[in-house]
């Protein structure tokens, strides 16, 4: 198994990196297509220096208080994750930066659709296999050394046989926790602060551009264009792979734990189950994930051998479709090969023996899939929903808001359902631990999501590039119909992380229940939270509010950031009249300033209050309040997240269709109604939806990692 | 206890009747007045009628469904419940439809606000006395005939000594519950079938008139107008009155219920509870309505005795204040007599023995009126979250609409707190039957409730009679002030109805698991339900989409209807341009059939979905599955309740404050973009947070009837 986790990881950054080299040596283009790009490149980088900063504060606050009340081990293991999401994170948008004016070039030399989604997608490669390279680098490291020669796993084992006292007792849960925590705080700072960053410069370029002074998206006259190129990457880049990294890492984690759990729930039984048996079941999830990284890596290699056609959306879908099958079919062998003598772990509970966890992955696979199909028929405007959107335009934007609020809030029902059917199958296949492994199943091949994600991104930019320096309408042709795919893509991806952050944060909240059985009682096998217990109820209703809190302040930075915007770039034109007229160029620093300057300052309460929200919850009201708080939060956060996702889509692929000639096309009453559609659908789905995907996870690990502090001193507990 | 309820029915109806007769006498103003005043109240006859065509179709399947199912006297109490809801219903909408244009009539005569509020909340209190008296005369009825004659309180508690069989055993319970959901399937009916009707007319006529024409409200030129004031009498006063009786009802058998099952956890106790003290504390939240409704008489009688002064929020409020000032002290003073051993009471796990019943509801009373002021200040334009609404209106409407919906989603978490805690105050002085009295103190003193809210819509309706007649700009003025109190009493009512709901939704639930509890042991003491059982847990996370889809396919219902309603608008204003210049009178009844008939087409499903999702879930999947279902709703369901109200309120306080003259005033660019806000927000507010409240009542109490019938048979028990 060790050697298979480190064969993938090796092979899949030495993909990234020989990716990375190659974009770097593609010719830039023009004069002026590499000084916009530059541009780009030095907003991008100093907003990363800027949030660096930050992050360094955040961490090294975090590792002193972990160090000081939890274990050394824990906060070691807190800035390996932190660490491991950063490079990911920084790799993915240095690649990005690097491959946006490359995509631009290639269509403006070869004019060839294929060659050009081949360049964007290698551009994206770099970041999807950087994300899963590191996440499991970091997850090997801890596994190797606090797991194993530590002997953190066989300690955690023994204690089981007397009663709990505390953190001691379960030192490897709480190292891969705060591993996963490291993972979170990252994935929170970079997903807030670049969501506020980018539809803040989207927002405001929009709002005096389209609507004011009717100039097109792009245009290089107006002075937020740059910055909102630069959100591009700041928000969808870094922000999505590292929000994607920590959903692998929560579902390996939670895995891992549960694995613990199922060894633990056995003790008292007739059957229980042997230390081999248990280190089998916590490396079974790394051997999932490791197989699943190299059939990415593979696949990605195959697509960069090939001759990519003329259909980007197939080339695409054909990657996906490859690695999730490559997938499927390798841990199938390796399962066999992994867990040889079924009959010993007939004590598991498994209905099927030997295969049931991988049963459970493929379900996971399964769902998540669907979801994103789901999404995909929400929002795209080769659907009913999206069109009816559009035609709702015409009478003007209250029922464009009103039809398309309508049409997400319809959309949550499916995933949902889809959600709870693989709960309740792979539970009854594998326990507890076979909901983690569908978790885990959901994410296996998030190297090649994440790459296909950030190939969007990457195309918006290359279409902006175009735009700005006034190529040839094909070239601009070319990168339109590469961003329209990246649209589905994007809505298809958010789906999919929803999906799969909905799986970790209740595999995670699984974990945490073990955690605090623990401290309660030798003997507690199930994991039971009574809902009705008024202390876990009152904690359910506060939860649900929290992601609508959450959610309301982002918001409301977003467009307080965005009126900031808005009044800087009115300054601009008023103040010089040839910046309109295409004569002088505008200031696009200060544009950039302002975004940057505003999410670094925005991003800061939200984040705190997914720190916050659990402890000081934990340290009045105790433990019971504390469960209730996560599941209310995750339910909540689950509905407001689709909802959020496919309305914001829907709203900006009615534009799209709008814009391709419909209803009057560009410039018509509609399409005015649709630009406002969008303009709000902006931060609900980059912003908020992407954001409470890392709420409901950081707050169930923040949990996690606590609970047997908060569990003994609470001030519940003195009445 | 009886002679109390026998009074408060007595009393509350004879004022009631008084009233109404008392409003009749008045005069009615000119020729036109009164024209246009008919033909309102033709509208809102000819639509009661066609839903009351639907309600008697709906009311006989059910009563033949639950006398085959489960009990013939569970039919004939639902049938009760069902009378009494319609009654209110009717009642109240007779009276307002008499009573806006006196209040016109009343403000032209004699120039004074003082006497214009007496007669408008005169009118107001027709119906508030009417809810609060019919639904205590039905549960009278059952209480009496079913309860004790026919003996089914004391065979429930003496079947609690052997095992449960079915619903045979639990025959008080079921006759209360069935009670409970007659009154809800009327509230579902009045509240979905009156929200879409309203908000059609009203939205279908914004749309055309004020965006594209730039006619002012109530201006008799639009053809919608007469169709929504129609709307404002069947949504905001049938809907609103039946939609709080049904949660009066619910709050006050949820709390007989769990009076029940308080006496049976205590039946293998070493202090059991004796039949006699059984019956106390069932009759207990009879006694605190009855004497709660007497306060309410007392208290609207002095009003009308009392000279009204100028200020019409003083009015107001005094009254509400006086009457729920009169209820704490007289079931204080009743509470003593009625308890009067207080040692007999120590088995019951009070805290604060006798009198701590009476505690946990006057907490409900508190936290009731602190939610209202929660709303009131996140929706009135003399605070700043709506004024900053009010200010984005300047960067135009996706920046308007964007920070409305910031505003409704960050006010969930206070009022949500607010709920949190009383439930843990309440449970820890008197157990869940304290949590049920908590919700009935919250509703005690519905009747002044009701009356102030009704206030609202008859003032509202009283200007557009002003308005269509044009009658002086005096006038005009009068029935504004008075309008714009009865928006602040309206959002008040709203976080009232939500938090009302939540509670009586809640412990209607705790009295499912009693239900479902009795069916599987009957040694389980404690109610439990695991949200870590699998399908529990998928339960809820379906539970929780189900408000959404709920409120996504009424948005869609309005949406559709005021598209009708729209083509209508355009097709007599292109037709007859005699129209527009108002010399020729518009045809107003073509827009009541319009709004009509989409109301009773467009209501079915939804409705259905509330009734079935349970039945569905139950009978596929389990009790189990239904108890997440149950939670998932609830909470998912109280936040979108609050998002919708207050980000609906705020939309519409914010055009108020732009149209007394701020930013430009009407018909500036932030008025146009201040319209759209409050025409995305009516269907929120007025059509899918009312429904919502119902929803969640209307679930648990169909879950409720049916659980022993589905914990039996359903698909999953055969795995």
């Amino acid at each position: 198994m060790l050697i298979i986790l480190a064969l993938a990881v090796f092979f899949s950054l030495l993909l990234a990196l020989l990716n990375y080299i190659r974009i770097g040596k593609m010719p830039d283009g023009t004069k002026e297509m590499s000084e916009i790009c530059s541009i780009i490149r030095q907003g991008a980088d100093e907003f990363l220096k800027c949030e660096f900063r930050i992050l360094y504060a955040a961490a090294a606050g975090i590792f002193i208080i972990l160090a000081v009340f939890v274990s050394l081990s824990g906060a070691v293991c807190f800035l390996i994750g932190a660490a491991m999401s950063a490079l990911a994170g920084l790799v993915g948008m240095k690649s990005a930066t690097l491959s946006n004016v490359r995509v631009t070039d290639e269509a403006r030399r070869s004019g060839d659709i294929g060659k050009t989604v081949k360049v964007a997608l290698t551009g994206g490669s770099v970041m999807g296999l950087s994300v899963a390279g590191f996440a499991l680098l970091g997850l090997f490291l801890v596994y190797i050394v606090f797991g194993i020669i530590m002997g953190q796993l066989k300690q955690e084992a023994v204690q089981f046989h007397s009663n709990f006292l505390g953190i001691a007792d379960i030192p490897f849960t709480m190292s891969v926790s705060c591993y996963a925590l490291g993972c979170s705080v990252i994935a929170m700072i970079n997903r807030v602060g670049g969501g506020i960053y980018t539809k803040a410069a989207d927002m405001g370029a929009d709002l005096v551009g389209k609507s004011e002074y009717n100039i097109p998206e792009d245009d290089p006259r107006n002075p937020a264009t740059i910055a909102d190129n630069v959100g591009d990457n700041v928000g969808d880049v870094a922000g999505l792979g590292s929000d994607l990294l920590e959903s692998y890492v929560g579902a390996i984690t939670s895995g891992m734990i549960l694995a613990i759990y199922t060894y633990y729930s056995r003790l008292g039984s007739a059957d229980p189950i042997g230390y081999k048996t248990l280190l089998a079941l916590v490396g079974y999830p790394l051997l999932f994930a490791s197989a699943g990284l190299l059939s990415c890596t593979a696949a990605l290699f195959i697509f960069n051998l090939h001759k990519a056609g003329r259909n980007a959306k197939k080339n695409l879908d054909g990657t996906t479709y490859l690695a999730s099958g490559l997938t499927v079919v390798s841990t199938l062998a390796l399962t066999f090969a992994y867990f040889p003598n079924e009959s010993s772990y007939s004590g598991l509970g498994f209905k099927i023996a030997g295969i049931s966890p991988w049963l459970c992955a493929v379900m996971g696979i399964v769902s998540g899939i669907l979801i994103g199909q789901v999404a995909d028929y929400y929002t795209s405007y080769s659907h009913k929903p999206a069109l009816s959107v559009a035609k709702a335009s015409c009478e003007g934007p209250a029922l464009t808001i009103t039809k398309g609020m309508a049409l997400g809030m319809s959309s949550v029902l499916i995933p949902v359902m889809l959600l709870g059917l693989c709960i309740i199958a792979s539970y009854y296949t594998a326990g507890l631990y076979g909901v983690g492994m569908a978790a885990m199943g959901m994410l296996s091949f998030v190297a090649v999501t994440v790459s296909v994600d950030t190939y969007g991104p990457i195309s918006d930019n290359a279409g902006g590039i175009a735009e700005m320096c006034n190529l040839k309408k094909e070239v601009r042709q070319i990168t339109d119909s590469l961003d329209a795919v990246g649209n589905t893509t994007a809505a298809i991806g958010k789906g999919f992380a929803i999906g799969s952050a909905a799986f970790a944060a209740l595999s995670l909240f699984a974990s945490y229940l073990y955690a605090l059985n623990g401290q309660e009682s030798s003997s507690g096998i199930a994991l039971v939270l009574n809902i009705l217990d008024p202390l876990t109820l009152a904690g359910a209703l506060v939860g649900g509010a929290v992601p609508y809190l959450f959610s309301g302040m982002l918001i409301e930075s977003v467009a307080k950031t965005a009126e900031t915007m808005v009044e800087e770039i009115r300054r601009q034109f008023e103040q010089d009249p040839l910046i309109l007229q295409g004569k002088k160029k505008p200031d696009y620093n200060r544009c950039i300033n302002i975004s940057s300057k505003g999410a670094l300052k925005e991003m800061k309460k939200p984040a705190f209050i997914a720190v916050a929200s659990p402890l000081a919850a934990g340290f009045i009201f105790g433990p019971s309040f504390v469960g209730g708080l996560l599941i209310g939060t995750t339910l909540s956060a689950i509905m407001l997240a689709i909802f959020t996702a496919n309305s914001g889509g829907a709203w900006d692929n009615a534009k799209k269709h709008i814009e391709n000639g419909n209803y009057g096309g560009k410039g018509s009453p509609a399409h005015n109604a649709s630009i406002i559609g969008d303009t709000v659908g902006d931060p609900l789905k980059d912003t908020v939806g992407p954001s409470l995907d890392i709420l409901i996870k950081i707050m169930s690990v923040v949990a996690l990692i606590t609970v047997s502090i908060f569990s003994r001193y609470n001030i519940a507990a003195l009445f």
